[in-house]
């Protein structure tokens, strides 16, 4: 098993996350005592780890470095960690910190340990190279073998455009140079797969800079797409007892007054929406839970009404900033698969468990085979910011680990993870070229039901407050189809493509038995379009190809003669069938893939 | 026939919609004069006829009335008109009008004259009443037969709540005293028939105060009979060649102000939307059209390519004031069936005639049977306000034209009365009870081509620009919902009710029997509930009723054992089935519904 020795004494395996954390951490550091080697002078940010590697935000003066300069930057770090450097650690008061960095004339740092309480202080040097830092770090930096700096860009300081802009220079590292090969490889298939590349190709989305940033388009074969994913899941939702609502997309800022979603949020928002007259104030839905809230209020409710199950496919809108956004996985508007299940405390534990069921069930139809599970817990031992009875968490956090285990999920427990109203379990999807996707999520909440005084008439005849969960197990239907586009490279299952068949007739002779064809699928409730084009079958075909239509059907004098069609699935040649057989060919095709 | 004698010295059919508006304008100056001799001294704002009979809003000082006094107000317009008194008018100047209301102390007046221009002012005069007014009028008062006041409500001065409080008097009059009757019982049918009422019963939608006025919440119920109305018109879509589109239910400003909607109503619309960074502002969508004009220009379009037709359920948000909201018909978010069809100047027609089939679909398969249709072309001679070009103009009037006239349509033609972008027809539903609704629009479009500046390539390799059309055969799902509930009376065709089949245990001994037939019903895809609760069959059928599920299924020892069950449809016995004949009977009455 390959480890990594830590600076804090650990040994630790490189699967877990948190050695690779630490690892690419170290290599921030590496990289900026290069760079302070090849550019004298050189002013630093901050320099964190991030999902896969690190960058370092860096003020280069009146230097500019360019995508060539990168390799210098990558031999001059792989010469520093052939020197067998260690990283070492020492304590500072925050007056001898201000003073060293003054000196060194850093000014980003001094402002850094400006906002840092005395005695909380630690430096890391490595080389030359000394940084304000709580580490830890890897004991040798010569365990960092392979380096490659992956792309520059801008970045103002603290996030804020009033501020200095920084240039930011990202970059990955590993223990075996056979990993970064592997990781660059996975980083071509990756860009390969890139749903924004896949959802032009396909036809599938769009954005337009007048509608506005990270407002998705969803063109006619991504409409169908996401039309086809609803149902699949509403479908499975009817049969499990959900009931669907429907709320508006905006509600009145007292709506998330009471929610307190406007104290914590507000102000990072989209700002309230104002009315010409009467002064009423109005803010874009960021989620849909207010809304479920006041249905489940509009009506009086007995325990015998529990579980009540809303769900809604509910479109959202919250602000991120212009930089932030990318495709479908981070956009300013998308749409939740969501559900809030209103319950009594004795229900929890079923309805959580029915809850990973239906998740498993998409996961497995998905074909998503590979994923963990995160249960978030409490602190273990300081519970002041929690809100909601002793009793009830403990209820709620056994409940969660009852269910998990009662279904075999892999899991991790996290403490310190739950939010404050609630513990809560996370799923991570692998795919298929490695990468994991945060997807769907479960979460249990006591706060809500208590903000908005939700209550139902016990047997006893007694007032008592519901519990409520929140799920989605697409997580949002955006995020959902980039997920699904980059695990299958756009080879989407044939249940899933929003055009089925594409019937080609060889020439415009044909074109009638082709339009017959088509009709006949079309009957059948197949997605079957035509392709007549007076062009060559090669070229239509290449052309077909870049929308990943499934099923080819192929028509010319043979076909029409014998009243047949020749048959191609993905690529592979299915032979020559009878309409009515490949009708019932097609059928036994997706009843499988969704068996 | 029943005719009325106008000042203007023509003889009008009281079916006649402008002779009714006379009728009743002529009635509020009856009330108004009958006011002043009951209370000296009240003081006039104004007093219109509306669509079924009239109000005024008066400023009665220092008196208060309430519906207790509207007897007394009906029989003095009574003896009034007995007095055989006539309308009769002249022309003042402005000068002598302004003398005329400052003598007679009624500021309302004098206000409204001092925004007219002298030359165009007229009196007309009814026994001692003088008033300001354009007129026509009844010739004989006398031809007010039978008169009812209605309601009381406050109504600020211009409708703005910064000025004086009126006091506005609706009523109603009638030519003959049987068709005040008829009108009275109409009514009282009306009232059992409100939609709101309905909605409540049949737990379709709720409003709340805190999600925020005239927004509503779709309960369970009425979600799923959203659902199935998206579906039929989905459905029949796809065959017609529509193609379906999702689009965010906002925009940047700068599409607002491209299309032109910004500078025209963005005053009075929900107000913009600001960003907490980067300046940047969106507005809630008023209507789709923007966004579907972008997804056309999002790629190049060929001569080949057109008709396209984007298809969108589409939510929007439009301001009106709080007093103005009534139940699912005034509302401040809903949704439209909507779609813009792009097409080539050739294909205008042929387009329209379809769009005229699709309309007609439904309101054959909602059973509204009695409708007519508005055609509303540009003013005769005055051709100055309109865009696009004159010839552009022609083909898309006589297009229109032409399509009602091939389908039989049932028209009027009213001049002046296009908007400035397009010619278009509108379609009028009279429901059960003999209402007019406003239902579907298709309008022809020539502003927002231009505007978003659309093109496609011509197959002489020109680029040419493609004519719109916007139409929503439902008008909107809330509208419909409202208007179909309303004609039915709650009665929903089986294939629209959310629950469809109620199974019905006759004791709790037979549950289990209930619950697999119950089950048996869904799995055959018939939105089947069971009720199984410890309550009599008779207090279970009555609450059932009031939700107006249509077919009951019953079931005890002599169905249990014979594995039958005893069905009741819309109140009807329809004696015992087998389950699978009655799946079969079932099946048959829905497709004869949708056939």
């Amino acid at each position: 098993m390959l480890t990594i020795a830590v600076t804090d004494g650990t040994i630790r395996p490189w699967e877990d996350d948190e050695a690779k954390h630490i690892f690419w951490h170290s290599s921030a550091h590496l990289m900026a005592e290069a760079l302070e080697a090849l550019y004298p002078g050189v002013k630093f940010g901050v320099g964190p780890a991030v999902e896969t590697g690190f960058y370092y935000d860096v003020d280069l003066g009146e230097n500019q470095i360019t995508e060539s300069d990168l390799k210098k930057i990558e031999d001059k770090m792989i010469e520093l960690a052939r020197t067998k450097e260690t990283f070492e650690r020492t304590e500072v008061s925050k007056a001898d910190a201000l003073k060293y960095f003054k000196e060194k004339g850093d000014p980003y740092k001094v402002e850094l340990i400006q906002d840092l309480e005395d005695g909380t202080i630690t430096f890391y040097k490595n080389g030359c190279f000394t940084d304000l830092c709580r580490g830890p770090h890897v004991k040798h930096v010569d365990d960092i073998k392979a380096v490659k700096l992956t792309a520059i860009a801008g970045a103002y300081w603290k996030g804020d455009q009033n501020r200095q802009q920084l240039t930011r220079i990202y970059g990955v590292t590993f223990p075996k140079k056979s990993m970064l090969d592997e990781y660059l490889v996975m980083l071509e298939e990756a860009k390969k797969r890139d749903h924004r590349k896949l959802g032009k190709e396909m036809e599938l989305f769009t954005f337009s800079q007048r509608v506005g940033l990270g407002l998705p388009l969803w063109l006619p074969r991504g409409a169908v797409m996401r039309n086809v994913l609803e149902n699949f899941l509403r479908k499975k939702q009817t049969e499990m007892g959900y009931l669907p609502v429907v709320t508006p997309h905006i509600g009145s800022k007292d709506l998330y007054v009471t929610s307190g979603h406007y104290a914590k949020y507000g102000k990072d928002s989209f700002q309230p929406i104002h009315t010409p007259q009467e002064g009423e104030e109005y803010m874009l839905k960021p989620m849909n839970c207010p809304h479920h809230c006041e249905i489940f209020r509009s009506s009086p409710r007995s325990y015998r009404d529990l579980p009540l199950r809303f769900a809604e496919f509910g479109t959202v809108y919250r602000y991120e900033q212009s930089g932030e956004l990318h495709g479908l996985t981070r956009v300013r508007g998308f749409t939740q698969d969501d559900a809030h299940l209103f319950c009594r405390p004795d229900q929890l534990k079923e309805e959580f468990c029915k809850v990973i069921d239906l998740i498993l069930y998409v996961f497995k139809t998905l074909k998503m085979t590979e994923f963990s599970a995160q249960i978030s817990l409490r602190h273990q031992t300081d519970h002041s910011k929690y809100i909601g009875s002793e009793e009830n968490w403990e209820k709620a956090e056994s409940a969660i680990i009852e269910a998990a285990a009662s279904k075999n999920l892999p899991t991790v427990v996290e403490y310190d993870e739950a939010a404050f109203y609630g513990p809560k379990l996370d799923f991570m999807v692998k795919d298929a070229i490695g990468r994991k996707w945060q997807l769907g999520t479960i979460q249990v909440d006591y706060n809500l039901p208590e903000r908005f005084q939700l209550e139902y008439i016990d047997a006893d005849g007694s007032k008592q407050r519901p519990v409520m969960i929140h799920r989605a197990p697409f997580g949002s239907i955006e995020r959902f189809t980039a997920v699904v586009l980059e695990h299958t490279a756009g080879h989407l299952p044939i249940w899933l493509s929003p055009d089925q068949v594409k019937v080609l007739p060889v020439s415009e002779k044909y074109a009638d038995y082709a339009e017959k064809v088509c009709e006949l699928l079309k009957n059948s409730e197949i997605r079957a379009s035509i392709d007549a084009r007076n062009e060559t079958l090669g070229k239509r075909i290449r052309e077909i190809s870049l929308l990943r239509v499934p099923v080819l059907v192929i028509v010319g004098e043979k076909e029409a003669a014998e009243g047949t069609v020749s048959v191609r699935m993905n690529g592979t040649d299915q032979g020559s069938k009878t309409v009515d057989e490949f009708i019932a060919f097609f059928r036994s095709i997706v009843a499988e893939e969704l068996s």
